[in-house]
């Protein structure tokens, strides 16, 4: 029985149960959760301590006095219809109110643009009246469509604002965001920070819950419709008069309303950065980590240490964007539903510390109202489940800590979930101890993933799965994520100025047309096309799925047709015959799978290009899985992607065929199962990722291994090797 | 018992047949058919006679004499990948040899390019050795893709290459199409022509079968894939250095390969026209008349009427083009498997008859195999079935003639088609003998259908409906021509310039994303957007159809979704909340439905933009009816259309509904049915449109009808009004 590695939510007034389930699961440090307290017998308690932070909401009472210092966003009203030559629009309109209004020191002629969204050309001729809040265009051009984008100030923080709703909070304080890149927040935060140290001298870890910019979230009025936008990656709440003359100062050009509101579509992570999106991130990242070390800095100074938990806050925080290392961060710590997030957090480099929070989350109700500690919850299932999926990451990387998180209460009605949790707890320990021991067995394939925004989206799209399930991108991660495989991540344009890396046997595209995974126009590059072609003419290998390197207005609606074999009607090749299919014959990616591929986000509409491409999967006539030659390289087209135990295997068998390494060591023969092989302590290390009991197979190197796993559960067969 | 308007095709060696289905049907007209001769007891029976020409591949002596004066076509070879700097590539690799050439005459330099695929630029740095066929590319970049077009030479006409590999004829002659630009040909096709003149005296109609140009059909060299492309409308056949040459100097621009080859994907007609590729079709087109009007001059100097078949042969033929007088044509004769059909031959003012040439064609199998006049067929049941579906279109205008083609001594062993065919002959004359004494009541509202091509290609896409079921605008216009609505085609080009015509009630847009039909870029037009704008803020009605006013890059996925009230996701608003729905109302449009609508080529991720689009029906949560109120107009969506007695009637309402005037006089309340009113009959049509029995009630002016239509059958209710 080991202990250590495992962070636990106390909660005052459970002082008997914090301690007991502490001494259980083996915890050496204790947080507090929002909405929760750690008494001073938790505090005392000889186990160390994580305290939540969030910073630019935690100093309200100077954010009421300093309105004009609160965060700002580019917000474009919907269009309008001019029937004469003037046109009034009520900027706010169709926004909510409680989170949205306009901020009387900002000048509209500065910042604001009226657009004829007809013509889509800059109209000039309007005035704001502030007391009706009114837009008054003149010299409109009748029957033509326009918008009004403004500078909004958000007088409610959307965390905040989004948990007094949805708990019915009433008359409890609306917190606001305060924007950092005034002098004068700074100095209100850093003198909050200090203080609010001096008086946790228990506290030995701050936990950053966010930095300083969240995701945005806008709301609308209607609530038929209440979240208007909601997207984790983009950096539209970053916006203020301050740091928008700031950036025009250094950039050389202006960053407009439009940049950001992008004809009311705005600039989602799902779509491809433009070079001006990608020079504001560069400066806003900048200052995020300037002022985020000064914050480090200080918490540092206190002797403590500072993690980072990286999810409603990941603005300028991207701990793969190159520059992580520059917080001074002691611990990452990561939400997990699945295991590409463990993944993403076990590869930064830069921290010493990496830790999962896992699921479920000790909430009376899980994601969509399931009970999960209510009455009718059997949340020792929940977390076996949430465990097995998250476990085939940690079979590949080491991961130093797990925690839970919320109200620890709730756990004393379950006692199988607190014996659930004590074998998962020393599960971990057992895999951490190996990977300090040495690293497990590679098939040494490395895999570029090639999308738009490069490394910075490495191991995720933009958010949960759940989130986007339609996204093959995230679930080929989780796929990967428990095979071993090394995983890099390229921009479609450092592969075009640059070539693909020496490393890399095969490439992955796999996204919809024009999205940031596929890539959109990126695809017209011609350096791109020419360097993946030799690339695979020479060896290497090319994995399209859905809609890879989609295009329009060129030779082929896929870029990458002629090297894929397949290729995409969008209407430019119905008056052209298909080829009549060939019996399928065996193929090596198929091998041992039990059911025909079938993939929930298969898109439709593709087909065989070339006369040597074998289809060895298809659904209504159109290819689900092809196979083609290009030069000595291989290509595989996946109509779409999700992840499921068989679909993971096919993804293996397909990478292995592609490096052209069809050798299947340490691999159970079940798809149920997948196996990592710890060399130094000759151990093979066995996970059943189903519910039911398996018998399988692992063929070694050593000869074959006959192992027996409980559902959801892990073997070990050692003395191999 | 009438008689009269009836064309039947004779046989020789059945005359008695030939004149007993004569007299049996009220032919008034035999003709000959491809591979029937008619005997001298026929052609001096008394009846007039009808003789079948295809002028260009009636000289086929001349033709081998003359190789150099055969019809030519640019072809681009399949990408080839330069693995060095020297690449070469055989042009006609991949295509059938023995319907492609390459003519010795022609110079390549002049006509051929070399395009670097990679970086779409034209490679000047290549030879062509016309002994091994084979072009050599120097500096090449390598791993770019190249291609080749050229000029090739049909050394075998399509539909006798067609006919004889799909009848196995062996030995047989291949006939070639011979180039009427030459003056040499046109000399020796007059010659022909004039010869045959005078050797016909008993023919009374000379019915060419095709002019000069077929559709385009190329072949590939791989028997999986014999089609490489097939399209009624194309204009690729058209081309050689003659007319090249010729148009370069009336044009001041030179057409090159490019135009026609278009990156590998050619010109079809299902894709928005380029205005070079309309400047070509109308230099074309120019030719096509003035050497067809020759040819109609001569028959009609030899004392014959001149009629022309529009089907395999559209080419400068079109008989909506505005030109289509200028032949001089006597008749125009379209064979027909739907309505629509029959509406694009009878709506043609330049011509005195219009005749359909109904289904089943007399031959032993059906289009997909099916047994016909074969044992086991059922030829009365066919063409019961065809007439019905022909039959709504005569309700509504007037058809001069009918007849049928084929091997009329396949009919001898099916009486029971032999009755059937004199009821529907009968039928017909009935209808035709209302029209003539006055026309049937319209609803008043005329319905403007938009797309690139403008009225050329009237009361049709490109081709027969069962060729491109996926078209939601064919399926359209056959709903419409069973109904009384006037129907008109614009341009989007010409809406975007002039204006929505006065006496339009309701546009139509109705196609996918890209195509001719819902007109891909041309929305970029801001003109095009105010007009449609102004036209359904001012109270016009907008009915947009699966992908309408489609385009990429702007404000909207569909340009007129704020019309519309639906937007269509193409992964740029998948970060925003869809409206919650609201509980459906009962709606005028889907009053008397029984199903719930539902169309096969529906599209999908459509959604509700507005919070006032109703969305009257919908699968998986995305609208497949929505209503939206745009200023004093009113707009639909369907996110497809195919056609049904359900759709059809669906179509019906929303049309009343979008001009505002939801009045249902003359309308069977079963959906089954259609009904027609004659005035100055003061008669009452109605038609049942499936196979089973209906009793209905008409609702009229002066009261309701009660009418019971057997299945497929005609009622007519005398004395109303």
């Amino acid at each position: 029985m080991k202990s250590g590695d495992f962070t636990l939510p106390g909660e005052a007034g459970y002082e008997g149960l914090t301690l007991a389930m502490a001494h259980k699961w083996g915890a050496d440090c204790i947080r507090d959760s929002d909405g929760t307290q750690l008494s001073e017998e938790i505090l005392h308690s000889g186990i160390a301590i994580y305290s939540t932070l969030c910073m630019v909401r935690s100093v309200n009472q100077w954010a009421r006095q300093n309105m004009d210092k609160l965060q700002r966003n580019f917000l474009s009203t919907q269009p309008v219809l001019a029937q004469g030559e003037t046109l009034r629009i009520h900027p706010l309109d169709g926004f909510f109110r409680e989170q949205f209004a306009i901020c009387p020191a900002d000048d509209p002629k500065e910042f604001w643009q009226v657009w004829d969204r007809t013509a889509e050309t800059l109209h000039e001729a309007w005035s704001y009246d502030p007391q009706t809040e009114t837009v008054t265009i003149e010299n409109a051009h009748p029957f033509h469509l326009y918008t009004v984008s403004f500078l909004a100030v958000r007088i409610w923080e959307e965390i905040s604002m989004y948990n007094h709703i949805t708990n019915d909070w009433g008359e409890k304080e609306h917190l606001m965001a305060v924007e950092p890149r005034y002098p004068e927040t700074q100095q209100a935060l850093l003198a909050f920070l200090e203080k609010w140290l001096k008086e946790h001298p228990a506290t030995t870890v701050v936990r950053f819950t966010s930095l300083f910019y969240n995701f945005v979230w806008l709301w609308g009025s209607d609530p038929r419709k209440r979240s208007l936008l909601s997207d984790w990656g983009s950096y539209d709440f970053t916006v203020n008069p301050l740091s928008l003359r700031a950036f025009q100062k250094e950039y050389g050009y202006a960053m407009t309303a439009e940049d950001f509101v992008n004809k009311g579509k705005y600039r989602i992570t799902h779509c491809v950065p433009t070079h001006r999106q990608r020079d504001w991130m560069e400066f806003t990242g900048r200052f995020v980590r300037e002022f985020g070390r000064q914050c480090v800095d200080l918490v540092h100074q206190y002797g403590k240490r500072a993690y980072v938990f990286y999810d409603d806050s990941w603005i300028g925080l991207e701990p793969w964007n190159g520059h992580f290392q520059e917080f001074g961060f002691d611990g990452l710590i990561k939400c997990v539903f699945n295991a590409f997030e463990a993944r993403l957090c076990a590869g930064v480099k830069a921290v010493e510390t990496h830790e999962l929070r896992l699921h479920p989350y000790l909430f009376p109700t899980g994601l969509t109202g399931e009970p999960t500690f209510a009455p009718g919850g059997h949340p020792e299932k929940d977390v076996k489940r949430y465990w097995a999926c998250v476990r085939r990451a940690m079979l590949r990387v080491k991961i130093d800590r797990i925690g839970l998180g919320g109200y620890l209460h709730l756990v004393e009605p379950f006692p199988a979930f607190q014996e659930e949790m004590t074998r998962i707890a020393d599960e971990f320990r057992t895999l951490k101890a190996l990977h300090q021991n040495g690293s497990p067995w590679m098939t040494g394939v490395t895999v570029g993933v090639l999308q738009a925004w490069g490394s910075i989206r490495t191991w995720n799209c933009a958010g949960h799965m759940h989130e986007h399930p339609e996204l093959p991108l995230n679930h080929l991660y989780e796929a990967m994520a428990g095979q071993p495989f090394e995983v890099r991540v390229l921009s479609l344009e450092e592969v075009a100025a640059n070539g693909v890396p020496q490393e890399i046997n095969v490439l992955i595209n796999a996204g919809s047309e024009g999205d940031a995974w596929s890539g959109g126009d990126l695809w017209k590059d011609p350096r791109l096309l020419e360097n993946i072609n030799r690339f695979v003419a020479k060896g290497g290998g090319l994995l399209g799925v859905k809609e890879p390197s989609a295009v329009r207005g060129e030779m082929r609606a896929l870029a990458l047709a002629d090297v894929l074999g397949v290729e995409r009607e969008i209407g430019q090749s119905i008056c052209s015959d298909r080829y009549q299919p060939m019996p399928p014959k065996p193929h090596f990616i198929l091998e041992g799978l039990t059911d025909p591929p079938a993939f929930a986000n298969a898109t439709r509409g593709v087909y065989a290009l070339c006369a040597d491409t074998e289809v060895l999967s298809a659904d209504c006539g159109e290819p689900l899985v092809a196979v083609h030659a290009f030069g000595k390289g291989r290509a595989v087209y996946l109509a779409g992607f999700t992840y499921s135990c068989q679909n993971a295997r096919l993804l293996y068998r397909t990478l292995l065929w592609l490096a052209r390494k069809e050798k299947l060591d340490y691999l159970p023969r079940s798809v149920a199962c997948e196996c990592a092989y710890f060399p130094n302590d000759k151990l093979l290390v066995c996970i059943n990722n189903t519910a039911e009991p398996v018998d399988t197979v692992i063929d070694t190197p050593f000869g074959e291994k006959q192992v027996r796993v409980e559902g959801e559960g892990i073997a070990f067969v050692p003395s191999v090797g």
